[in-house]
């Protein structure tokens, strides 16, 4: 079945990877007085809109992921498919 | 309760802005053969890890996200929280 379909996409630096723009984000927060915060990660978010099937959007959306969105070797990746209203 | 808390903060341009980078990857996933890619937007994920009461960190968050995390004018954001593991 055709349908529209939305692939939510969530990007992020590798644990054992450093995270400069992650640094410089918790530094400016505690500048501000948020010294709670004891780590800060920064990645993308990607929402895609998609027409055709479900089961191709998901094995379709992985492989986007791998050659395009996502660089494999310092990221990680992962997303969901729900149905655009 | 003092805990560790893990914030998920996602940060999208508003509908109604335009969003260069969404547009970008688009086309090079319909140069790659992705041609049912009607949509792209592209966002922020950031990650906190933050100590303290689940009820301070709601608020503090969204403090966060309106004071830096966030540009109001062209972008919206939404969180969750979770307790760290």
């Amino acid at each position: 079945m055709t349908q529209t379909i939305k692939a939510r996409v969530l990007v992020t630096p590798r644990r054992e990877v450093l995270d400069p723009q992650g640094d410089a984000v918790r530094l400016g927060l505690h500048s501000m007085g948020y010294d709670e915060v004891a780590d800060v990660r920064v990645g993308r978010y990607v929402e895609l809109s998609l027409t055709g099937s479900r089961a191709d959007a998901r094995d379709r959306v992985r492989e986007m992921c791998e050659r395009l969105l996502a660089n494999g070797v310092i990221e990680d990746f992962s997303f969901t498919l729900d149905e655009a209203l």
